[in-house]
């Protein structure tokens, strides 16, 4: 099941920053232990032998063999007989549990979402409650959705370069509820999803709600990482893909053309279908073009693609989409009525008539977020400038890296005082990424300003600031699009 | 796992009526397996031993000997060394799969879904659509439901019996999405859940779909069994049971308080959680007053109520609710962000005028819905005399016993001919009730009383009315009610 890294890969991953004369042991656990704790590394993966390593790391076996038993002393590494050793993270280590509510007066940085668009979401519910007179005499109950609607979605999906029609669309309550129904047609107990690493973590907590189990392969350099995802594919033998390629929640990174297509073929290969998640797809606020829909590099059916008009225009709404062959679309809605039936009508009504407006809708949604991005990224420069944190082009959340590993206990630090917080963890599958930190910027500036200078102070109080110098990372998650 | 039957409640149960004289063993064997078809027996029931069974019935041990080969060769019983013999079903007579989509010009008798009560849901629409705007400033999320319509829904469950606050209330997509999030929160893989036998076939795949394990328990005489739930609970050790009390869906029945007190009680005793759908009711027709609702005899905390406005209201709009403890609601509204987040803000501000003017919309359904009960049963009465169905006194639906176990024979026929029926095994566990259809009387008089004509001429084709005589069962399901 494990990843298997090469000596000369884990080398070339390690670098030479991490070498401290005099203490080559110590500082060698020290940056594997970091690599697994902070996600480089996916947990469980398999490292090589104490000889190889050390014959790629020009080091004596001796001190590879004592960074080992440092590792394996805390419980970052395991060892078993005939199977070689591999990196973990200790128990209590685990995933982050699902966030709590935000009480009154609390300020939720775990929540991703923006006010209506108004007057546009105010005008469509007007429409659509004239509308609703046509449909009244009818039982409400269609479990794929609305035929109007089905076919604005599929209008919009062509004019994005993902040619659709109306019976390859379901409606859905949005992404989340998408993906669930996806989960409850192709995968059983058991079954590996391979998902980023990062992933958005109700992906992580749908799939285990699922009872199955999600393998992570990292993303790599400044995208996505096609040798990694043969790999896993080869692994894991996955039922199931997940990947966010458009403005990639949490990172903001934006999916190659290139990449776009390798991912596609490996799963189309691997027998797995792969679930595109475009919530932010429609939401660049500058950069670069994106390439075309990942779905549009589908070799054979195999694509599902998920989208919402949750982030684009209102989570108030809970309106979303599937887009995959007519049969799975059948299939699917047949699913669906053991879920939830269907969904309401006068809630697709108002979709439809936001559709009808949503060149506006989306020039309103961006206008917010470009705003509200610029006054995040202004207030983290100015309150926590050892924070690195790649520029998002587009979505709605900022990944930022502190200089420390300790983003679980800045986020209880921040719970205590009024701001939830999404901690690295909340998006791995292991417990890693704890250098990161997930930073939406869907709050008004003002509140925004104010949550980072109050994170920066328990960040210094905690000593995150002072422990450690930052590690250079790219600042332009653009330079990743194509 | 399976429930043991004695001697003496076998021979009670069997009557007299089966008995042929020159003919005992093929008798016998044909009224055994005609039970475990139509469902009077769960399958998997362990029946007594050969010399049991003959001194109880007063036969010969070789007669009854025989019987039992008959039905072995049959695939009807199965004996193991040590472990006795029980009834089963053979090999595809397994339970019916969900009913495929209705095409356009079909008849549908698989939903039980009315219109919206015009002008009550067109004025409710635009009044919500009014109350939007106050919410349009925030971020559209609550995944517990917004806090108005909480306290609307405490109110009227307090005004029905069942003492409430808003903190018990979480508003979901109706009741099966209730159900399915109930499911996420108390069961997992492998575990039992008692339901009632029959029960409604979504609540049967929400339990498979979470892969949970339903148990049936057989509604007795004219209402439920409390020694059967007794029984069931002792041997299953559920994690949860399902139960609909008011105009039980099929059934039409009505549980009597005292099957109230000794359900809720036997739930509670074996650390089961009890689901109690009080989907219709609000729909009672005519007939004596319900019960208190059955969330009021709860001992401690172990009952949860699931309703919806899809039959009371219409199917549209996609409200419905969960009352649980204040903490169960909290945990409840986790799980929920993990399926689909939260439930659309202009949706349940139409259910918040609703019920506002309740009275009249149930005022509406139930007129409505007693002229096509009405219509359902006088075309029976001139089209099927030979079917037997209890007269509903709430609700949606009637539960017609054919002469012959031939019901999914009739659905089939009848789906080719342009009628969706469910046939008795879909409200089965085990594929039983082959002698039961589910009759909806939501569809217009002069539809319903055109498919009853078509049906009855479908099954005369089939034989079925040929081949038995009808046996006389209770005409008046509120006999039962208390």
């Amino acid at each position: 099941m494990a990843p298997t890294m090469t000596a000369p890969s884990l080398a070339a991953l390690l670098g030479d920053e991490w070498r401290r004369p005099g203490r080559t042991a110590q500082a060698l656990a020290d940056a594997l232990r970091g690599m697994v704790v902070d996600g480089r590394l996916p947990a469980r993966t398999r490292i090589p032998s104490e000889r190889s390593l050390s014959d790629a790391l020009g080091l004596s076996r001796g001190s590879v063999s004592r960074a080992f038993d440092r590792l394996r002393d805390d419980g970052y590494l395991v060892s078993a007989r005939g199977a070689g050793s591999w990196l973990t993270l200790p128990p209590g280590a685990g995933p982050a549990a699902p966030p709590r509510l935000a009480e009154d007066g609390e300020v939720d940085l775990t929540i991703g979402a923006l006010p209506a668009p108004d007057p546009l979401l105010a005008d469509a519910a007007a429409r659509a409650t004239a509308a609703l007179a046509r449909h009244l005499p009818g039982l409400g109950y269609a479990p794929a959705g609305l035929g109007e609607l089905r076919m604005a979605v599929a209008a919009r999906l062509t004019a994005r370069g993902l040619p659709t029609t109306a019976d390859e669309v379901l409606i859905t309550a949005g992404a989340q509820h998408a993906l669930r129904l996806v989960l409850d047609l192709v995968v059983g107990p058991g079954d590996r999803v391979l998902v980023d690493a990062p992933a958005y973590p109700r992906t992580l907590m749908a799939i285990r709600a699922a009872r199955a189990r999600p393998v992570p392969v990292a993303l790599a350099g400044r995208g996505w990482d096609p040798d990694g995802w043969a790999a896993a594919a080869r692994v894991a033998a996955p039922r199931l893909a997940v990947t966010v390629p458009d403005f990639h929640h949490p990172t903001g990174r934006v999916m190659r053309a290139a990449e776009r297509e390798a991912v596609a073929l490996t799963c189309a290969r691997a027998g797995a279908v792969l679930v595109v998640d475009e919530t932010c797809a429609e939401l660049r606020l500058d950069g670069p073009a994106l390439p075309p829909p990942l779905g549009a590099f589908d070799p054979g059916g195999t694509v599902i693609t998920v989208g919402s008009m949750s982030k684009a225009a209102w989570a108030g709404l809970r309106i979303g989409w599937i887009r995959a062959t007519a049969r799975a679309v059948r299939e699917l809605a047949t699913i669906r009525t053991a879920v939830d039936m269907a969904g309401p009508v006068l809630e697709q009504l108002v979709a439809v008539e936001l559709l009808d407006s949503w060149d506006a809708v989306l020039a309103s949604r961006r206008a917010l977020l470009r705003l509200r991005r610029d006054a995040l990224l202004a207030a983290l420069a100015e309150h926590a400038p050892s924070w690195s944190v790649d520029r998002p082009h587009g979505g709605i959340s900022a990944w930022a890296r502190l200089p420390t590993p300790d983003a679980t206990h800045l986020a209880t630090a921040a719970a205590a005082a009024g701001i939830l917080l999404s901690p690295g963890p909340a998006f791995s599958v292991d417990g890693t990424f704890e250098r990161h930190v997930r930073l939406p910027f869907t709050l008004p500036p003002d509140t925004l300003r104010d949550a980072v200078g109050r994170l920066a102070k328990l960040a210094r109080e905690l000593g995150t600031e002072t422990r450690a110098a930052p590690t250079p990372v790219a600042r332009d998650a653009a330079l990743s699009a194509v």
